[in-house]
């Protein structure tokens, strides 16, 4: 467990995107942003407090976390000096980036020095086990795209957030880099070994009380060639009683697959339910999230308007309108 | 690529399953077998000649298989002395255990000495891609079934060895264990990470001519929560051309998950041309195999034809009845 609150490392992000591991943290948990830093060049901004590691430690900050990609996912030789810095004054360091902080001799050594702890989320720190498909109780939703990036974990996390304002008993479980540090703890999926892809889920999502939600972040797509694999072993193992259909209704292809068409709401509905079903005969849709970012607000209007006649699920887009709606369609459950 | 013939190391297994990766090369690949090494209280015998090492090396064989599992898949050490032989007589050591032959000081040692190469099978040691979803030239076929162990493997390669009988292109593609030891190479796909595992079944069945066909090995099952996406990951990384049906008719439960009943072999076609055409619109079930093991004769004929009738598909146990007319179904595709 990463232990908070952050300090946000943006490093020289060369544009918002960039840093959107921050932006993900900032929006969803800014309690645990007591700041951020950022270096030359930086063209990323989140809007809080510019501050130094010293100050991070006094407001609290228990770990600096790298809230910026850069291209081969490295860790830039100009952002040594603050990561050695942030070890030596007290912090954790916490990174998503595929160049690992515990292959880097000097921050090895510093850590050790001052007994502080190296994070790395891409990599799996325990040995999941195979799934063993029992029956758990407590109640479980997973959010599933006719494509990647379609809004799975944004609306993963509103609905969490929606239900911890109602008082309500629920968690979000994180299967993702961003995830992850949003969480400080979770299954860094995609870097799991096949055997073992659903028992993960199975072990992040445990037996709880029967009013409590899990909110498991879903990946991929059933219908993405390259990550469909990921997407079942989260069905699987995630055994849901609630899914959420996610789409993005500008997009004609699928993300990285040219020549690939969407599928529709219908068909990811059925095939999602389908394979619920395999774990959970009582499974259900619980309602629709649409990504209308790419719209003005008009036509967003008017596209959740249609789904949600043609579909016959309540319908939002959870950004723009909220996701109260689709709360209570869990609670009818 | 592992070098052939083999010789076929037993140890001590303690039963003829113990050693099923010995009886499957022995089955498929008679002509790779010199022989086979028994050692005292072996309880495993594939009916070949036993020899010696020396004798192994005179008859040309390049490699050792190791092709017995015992529990938790550890190299034991009354195995040491025939394995450290086997390299100084000019072997090469292959094995598909969970300890690998890797981690063993004193048989790298040895390996180094002599130049000779250890190959665990069980570790992938290529950097697959992620998919990309591209058709490829040239014909697959995906076996997949209704459950784990219901004969995936063997109907792919009777088909495989049918085909080769006709003079036809073909090759089989190893994505488990036991295949890769059969073939020589193949994907350990089960230990492939998340990621990159349909990227891996592209990389093993690359573009070939129109009139190639591939038989890529399945593995797990759609319906079989612990594996299914490594089932989905071979559909979609596969693009077959044609399924096989696998069943096994007396089977009640999924293996190794008590209380979830097999599915009808109708939802195993519809699931997985669902699927299927999410890669390939195209593909179609080319027929049906049947894992009749447990049943008399006439009872097995009675079950093959009531399937092939009530499925309309050319249907077989390729053990007991052969693979002929499945052969056939493929090329009228």
């Amino acid at each position: 467990m990463i232990k908070k609150p952050y300090l946000l490392f943006l490093g020289d992000a060369h544009d918002r995107l960039a840093a959107k591991v921050a932006i993900g943290i900032n929006d969803w948990r800014p309690q645990y942003a007591v700041g951020q830093i950022r270096l030359a060049r930086c063209n990323a901004d989140l809007g809080i407090d510019e501050i130094s590691i010293a100050e991070a430690v006094e407001r609290g900050a228990k770990t600096m976390v790298i809230g910026v990609a850069n291209r081969g996912g490295v860790i830039s030789e100009g952002w040594k000096p603050h990561l050695l810095e942030a070890l030596e004054a007290g912090m954790d360091l916490a990174s998503g980036l595929h160049v690992l902080l515990n292959d880097q001799p000097d921050l090895v050594d510093m850590a050790r020095k001052h007994g502080r702890k190296l994070f790395d989320v891409r990599k799996p720190n325990v040995d999941y086990p195979i799934a063993d498909g029992q029956k758990r109780s407590g109640k479980r939703c997973v959010a599933v795209g006719t494509d990647v990036s379609v809004g799975k974990m944004y609306v993963s996390l509103a609905l969490h957030q929606e239900m911890l304002a109602r008082g309500m008993k629920t968690a979000f479980r994180a299967t993702g880099q961003t995830g992850i540090l949003v969480e400080g703890d979770g299954v860094p999926l995609d870097a799991v070994v096949a055997d073992f892809m659903a028992g993960s889920i199975e072990y992040l999502s445990p037996a709880q009380d029967d009013d409590h939600w899990d909110f498991i972040e879903g990946q991929g797509s059933l219908f993405h060639a390259s990550y469909s694999g990921v997407t079942l072993s989260i069905i699987h193992g995630g055994q849901p009683d609630a899914l959420i259909l996610c789409h993005e209704p500008t997009r004609e292809f699928m993300r990285g697959l040219p020549g690939y068409k969407l599928p529709s709401l219908e068909a990811l509905r059925d095939l999602s339910l389908t394979m619920a079903k395999v774990v959970n005969p009582d499974c259900k849709v619980a309602g629709i999230s649409l990504n209308t970012r790419n719209m003005e607000e008009s036509e967003a209007r008017k596209v959740v308007d249609e789904t949600e006649q043609r579909m016959g699920l309540p319908t939002t887009d959870p950004v723009r309108f909220g996701v109260g709606k689709i709360v209570d369609s869990l609670l009818a459950i």
